[in-house]
C-alpha cells in the first residue's frame, strides 16, 4: 500500500493553537479528505458574534478532488461547521451511528438533508476513497460513539486520536481499543496526531463511572426534587442520572432543547437504557418532588439555557423551590465561569441546594491527561508526532511529553491553521501555507463581520457613540439647521443637558473655525475638524473616548446624494 | 461597657453577595463608625465602566455622626472608594502600617491627602471613638499587616474578621492571633462577622511558605531568566521570591506601576528584607540571565500589564526571550480565565517555559477554607452569625457550616447591601433598608453612567448602529436632503452597498408612509415608522438587530432646535 515517491499533505484549517472548529484536510495530488469539520464559540472580544467557522477556501478550491467528510465524534466542534461547508460542497459523510445521528438532526433543521450521503461506519470497519483508506477506531470521550481514525496514506499510517480518554470502566462497557492501536503502533505508525486538550494536567482523567458513585451517595441522601445540568451529548452521563433514578424510584424529565434533542437521538439510535422512567415534561405535576429527577441543559450559565431561566423564574413549567437539589454535573468552560457563578446564585436564592464541582466529584473530563498520552504514544511508537486540539501551551506541553518518551524534538511539528506539513518519501516539509483562519457568523452572515465592525462594536460598547448632525446650504455652506447631538451609551442625555449643549457649542465653533481654515464646502475637512474639536473636549471632561460621528447634510442636492460613507471607516 | 437597651445597627453597604466593594457600617444612635471603603471590578455586562463603588448616600447623609473609617487591610476592594467617600466627609482613618502607606499614596496620586488624619494602630491596640472601641487583631492574608477587629459596641463585642486565613507558618512569622480570638470567645462574643470566600473550599488552605518551596525547586533547576509575576500587594509572595533569588545569586528588577509602588510603599515601611538585591529595570543589561529574576505585575493578563506587554513585545526594556521561564505565581480571578490563557500563549509562542497553578504549587490562596472557619467559629462562639465577603452561595455554605457546628439557624443571618441589622437589648431585627447600590465609575464619572448607558453599550456591542439622516422643510415636510445612511460595527460599509441602498430605499418609503398616516410634520411618528420599518427589513435579511437612529433635520427652522433627544433612550 505504501508507494515511495508519493505526496501526502496535512493542512490543519482549524482546532491548531485553539479549542474548536476542528477542521483538518489531508491529501495526495488526486485526492482529499477532510476529517471533523466544527465551529468555535466566539471569544468576548466578538460581541455579537454567534459562532467561526474555518475560512474553508482551500477546500471549496479544491472541490472536485474532495472525495469525503470523516468524523470522529459528534461535539459542535467537530460537526458544527458541517451546514456552512455543504452549502459548497457535496462529499459523502462518513461517522459512527450516533456522531450521523447528530448530523442528521442538524442538517435538517437546517433543511440541507437532501442528496447528503451519509455512511454509518463501525469500529475496525475501513473504507478506501481514493489514495486514502481509514479505519474507524473505538475511544471514550465525553460523547458516545467516538472514534479515532487511522488514515492509511501512500506515505504511510496517520492515526489521529479525535478527542479521546482512556476509560477502562466506561458506562456502555466498551473501553478504547488500546489493541488495535498498539498492532498499528507495531505496523509502524508514520504520524500521531494527538488531542492535547488536558497536556497540561498530570495523571489519568477519572473515568466516568466515579461520578455515578457521587450520583448514587447524592440520591441516596436527598428527600426533594433533584435537577441534573449536564452537556445534552455526553449521554453516558445522562445514562448514569436514569440508572441513579431508577435505583431510588425517580422518574426522569428531560428538559432544554438541544437535551431533548440529543436524548431523541440517542434513544432513537439505541444509545439510553431504562427509557420507562422518562416522562415527559408535563406530567410533572402528577409526581411528588422526591420522585423526580430533572435532566436539564444550562450547565454553562447560558442566558437562555432551561437551568438559567429556572433560576430566574422564567421557566415556563419549572419553578424552583426551597428543598430542590441542582448538581451541576459539568466543568466551566474558560469564559464562562461568571455567568455560572451567577446562576448558581439564583438558584441559592431561590432555595435550592446546589452541588457543583468545587463540593462534589459530579463531573469527570473527557480528554486524556499526561500519562494517558504517554500510554498512546508508547503502544504507537509514531515516526513523527503532531500534537492537535489545544491552544499553544497545550501543544507545547504535548510536545514535551512526547519528547521525553524519546521522540527526536525535529520529529515534532507544531502546526498553526494553514500550515502544511507534507511528505515526501522520507522527506517532511513544513514550509507551505495555504489560505486560512476565522469566519464570523452573525445572524444570517457568514464573514461580512470583519476585523473593523469588531473594532467599531468593541469601541461602542466601551463608550458609547455621540453623533452631531447639521444641514448646510451646499451652495455658501452656510449652517441652515442643527448642529443636532444625539449620544447613545456615552452619557444619558435626559440628565446631562449641560455637556450636551457644550458638544453643540463646540461643534460650532470647529465649523465655523473649518470655513476659515479650508475650503466653505470641504465636508470631509470639515468633518474632521469637527470630530477632533469633539473628541477633544468630551476627553477633556470626562476621560472617555466615544465615537463621533459628524453628518453634514448638503441642502441643495438632490436626495440620497450628501455624504454617506463615514470617513473614520477604514 | 455593656449597656442595655442601646440600639447597635450593623448595615453592609457593599460586599454582600458580591466580592468587593467592602463597606461596613457600624452605627448607635449618636455615633457612627464605617469598617472598609472598598471598589469592585466591573462584570462584562458593565462596558466600559472602571469600577465599581458603593452608593454612599446612607453614610453621607449622616456624616456628622461618622467618627472613623477603619480598615482591616491594604487591598482594593477594602480601601479603593476611600478618595470616592473623602470627597463627601472627613474622618480619621484608622489602619495598621502597611495599609495606612498603601491608602496614604492612593490619596497623594488623587492630591487628597491634606487635612486626612491617619492612625497607625498595632495589634492589641484598641481606641474608642464614641460608642465604639475598636481593637485590632493580627491574622494572616495574601497581604501584610491585615487585621480583623473587635468591636466593642453597647449591645456587645462585634469580631469582624477581615479577610484573613490561618497560616501558621506565615513569612513574617507572625501567626494569626488565635489566642485573643479565644480570649474574646470566652468573654462572650455578641455576632461574628466572618470572610466566606473559600468557604466552598474543603480543608485548609495552604500556608504561604509552601510557594517558597517551589519556587526553590524551580530557580534549583532553572537556567536561564526568572520572570515571576504576582499580585502586586502580596509582599510575602515578594519576600519569597527575593529570598530565593539571594539563595541562587540572582538579582531581582520590580517591573510594573502598581508592582513599583506597592514595593515602594513596603520597603519605606520596612516590609522588605534584603533589599540589595533589587536592581532598577535600566541595569538589567548589566546581568546575564542567570543572574536575574523579574518580578512584575500581569498576573491576571491585565492588556495594559508589564507582562502583558512582555508577551506581545511591545514591553519598553524587557523581551521575552527562548530560555525565559515564567511563572504565574496566582490564581485567574474569575472572568480573567480567557485572558491569561491568551497571554500565556504569547509567552510560549516567544520560546518561554511558562509555570502556572495547572503545572507547580506556584500560588496559595489567602482566605480560609472549611476547616479554619470551622476553627474560628470553635473559638470565638459567638451568639449571632453573619458571614461576610462572598457570593451569595458562599455565605450560604458559610452559614451551613456555622449551624453544623451549633449556631441555631435563626440566630445566622444572611444580609444584603442595605439591609439593617439591629440589635436592641435582648432582640434582634432586620426589616430596615437603607439606600445602597453600585455607583459606576467611567473616566471621569462618578454615578453618570446607569443601567440605560449600560443598556445602550451592549447594544451597540452586539450589533452595532444604522444612523439615517435626512433633512426636510419645515413647512411642507418635503425632504430636502437624505436620507443617508451611516452604520458602523453592523456591516462593513464598503462592503455591502446593497443592504445600505436597500436601508435608504426602506426609509424613504417609510417616511412617505408615514405622510400618507400622520401628519407631514409629526416628526416624532415619522422616526418610529422609519424605525420599525428599518429595524423589520434588517432583522428579515441578516437577523441582527442594530440600534437604528433615524434623524430628520428640519431646516426653515433655526440652528439648535430639530429634534435632539432621541425617542427611544427611555
Amino acid at each position: 500500500m505504501i508507494t515511495k515517491n508519493k505526496k501526502l499533505r496535512i493542512i490543519p484549517l482549524g482546532g491548531i493553537r485553539e479549542i474548536g472548529k476542528n477542521f483538518t484536510v489531508f491529501e495526495t495530488e488526486k485526492d482529499m479528505i477532510i476529517v471533523d469539520c466544527g465551529i468555535a464559540f466566539p471569544d468576548s472580544d466578538m460581541p455579537g458574534v454567534d459562532s467561526v467557522i474555518p475560512d474553508m477556501t482551500y477546500v471549496v478550491q479544491n472541490k472536485d478532488r474532495v472525495r469525503g467528510l470523516f468524523l470522529t465524534h459528534g461535539h459542535e466542534d467537530h460537526i458544527g461547521a458541517i451546514p456552512f461547508l455543504f452549502k459548497e460542497i457535496n462529499v459523502p459523510i462518513y461517522g459512527t451511528k450516533f456522531t450521523l445521528g447528530l448530523v442528521e438532526k442538524k442538517l435538517e433543521e437546517e433543511g440541507m438533508t437532501a442528496g447528503v450521503e451519509m455512511i454509518e461506519m463501525h469500529y475496525g470497519e475501513m473504507v478506501i476513497k481514493g489514495d486514502f483508506c481509514v479505519e474507524f477506531i473505538r475511544t471514550n470521550h465525553s460523547i458516545v460513539d467516538a472514534a479515532a481514525l487511522a488514515i492509511i496514506t501512500p506515505c504511510g499510517i496517520v492515526l489521529h486520536t479525535g478527542d479521546f480518554k482512556v476509560d477502562y470502566t466506561p458506562i456502555n462497557g466498551q473501553p478504547i481499543d488500546l489493541m488495535r492501536m498498539a498492532e498499528l503502533g507495531e505496523k509502524g505508525v508514520l504520524l500521531l496526531m494527538s488531542d492535547s486538550t488536558n497536556a497540561e494536567h498530570k495523571g489519568f482523567t477519572m473515568s466516568e463511572r466515579t461520578v455515578g458513585r457521587t450520583f448514587e451517595d447524592i440520591f441516596s441522601r436527598t428527600k426533594g426534587r433533584i435537577i441534573v445540568a449536564t452537556f445534552s451529548s455526553n449521554v453516558s452521563r445522562v445514562q448514569q442520572i436514569i440508572n441513579t433514578a431508577v435505583k431510588f424510584n425517580r422518574k426522569c424529565v428531560i428538559c432544554g432543547r438541544s437535551m431533548v434533542n440529543v436524548i431523541d437521538v440517542a434513544i432513537e439510535k439505541g444509545y439510553i437504557d431504562d427509557t420507562d422512567v422518562l416522562i415527559d415534561i408535563e406530567e410533572i405535576g402528577n409526581y411528588p418532588p422526591e420522585e423526580l429527577v430533572i435532566i436539564t441543559t444550562g450547565s454553562q450559565g447560558e442566558p437562555m439555557s432551561a437551568l438559567t431561566r429556572m433560576a430566574v423564574a422564567t421557566h415556563r413549567q419549572i419553578d424552583i423551590v426551597p428543598g430542590d437539589t441542582v448538581i451541576i454535573s459539568a466543568s466551566p468552560i474558560p469564559g464562562n465561569e461568571k455567568p455560572i457563578a451567577r446562576m448558581i446564585d439564583e438558584l441559592c436564592k431561590r432555595g435550592a441546594n446546589v452541588i457543583h464541582k468545587s463540593l462534589a466529584e459530579v463531573h469527570v473530563s473527557g480528554h486524556a491527561c499526561e500519562e494517558e498520552l504517554k500510554l498512546i504514544q508508547t503502544i504507537v511508537k509514531p515516526k513523527y508526532f503532531c500534537p492537535v486540539h489545544g491552544e499553544y501551551r497545550q501543544l507545547i506541553r504535548h510536545k514535551n511529553i512526547a519528547v521525553e518518551l524519546g521522540i527526536p524534538e525535529e520529529n515534532c511539528f507544531i502546526l498553526e491553521n494553514g500550515r502544511v506539513l507534507e511528505f515526501e518519501g522520507d522527506t517532511v516539509r513544513c514550509d507551505e501555507m495555504v489560505q486560512a483562519g476565522n469566519v464570523l457568523v452573525d445572524g444570517l452572515g457568514v464573514g461580512d463581520v470583519g476585523s473593523i465592525v469588531l473594532r467599531d462594536r468593541r469601541h461602542l460598547a466601551e463608550d458609547g457613540l455621540i453623533a452631531v448632525v447639521m444641514t448646510v446650504d451646499s451652495r455658501t455652506g452656510a449652517l441652515l439647521a442643527g448642529p443636532d447631538v444625539i449620544s447613545r451609551g456615552f452619557v444619558y442625555m435626559r440628565e446631562s443637558e449641560d455637556i450636551i449643549d457644550q458638544i453643540r457649542e463646540t461643534t460650532r465653533d470647529a465649523l465655523t473655525r473649518s470655513d476659515s481654515y479650508g475650503g466653505r464646502k470641504d465636508w470631509a475637512y470639515k468633518k474632521t475638524v469637527i470630530r477632533d474639536a469633539i473628541h477633544e473636549f468630551v476627553y477633556e471632561q470626562t476621560k472617555r473616548n466615544p465615537m463621533i460621528l459628524p453628518l453634514i447634510m448638503d441642502v441643495a442636492a438632490g436626495p440620497g446624494s450628501a455624504e454617506t460613507t463615514g470617513d473614520d471607516e477604514e
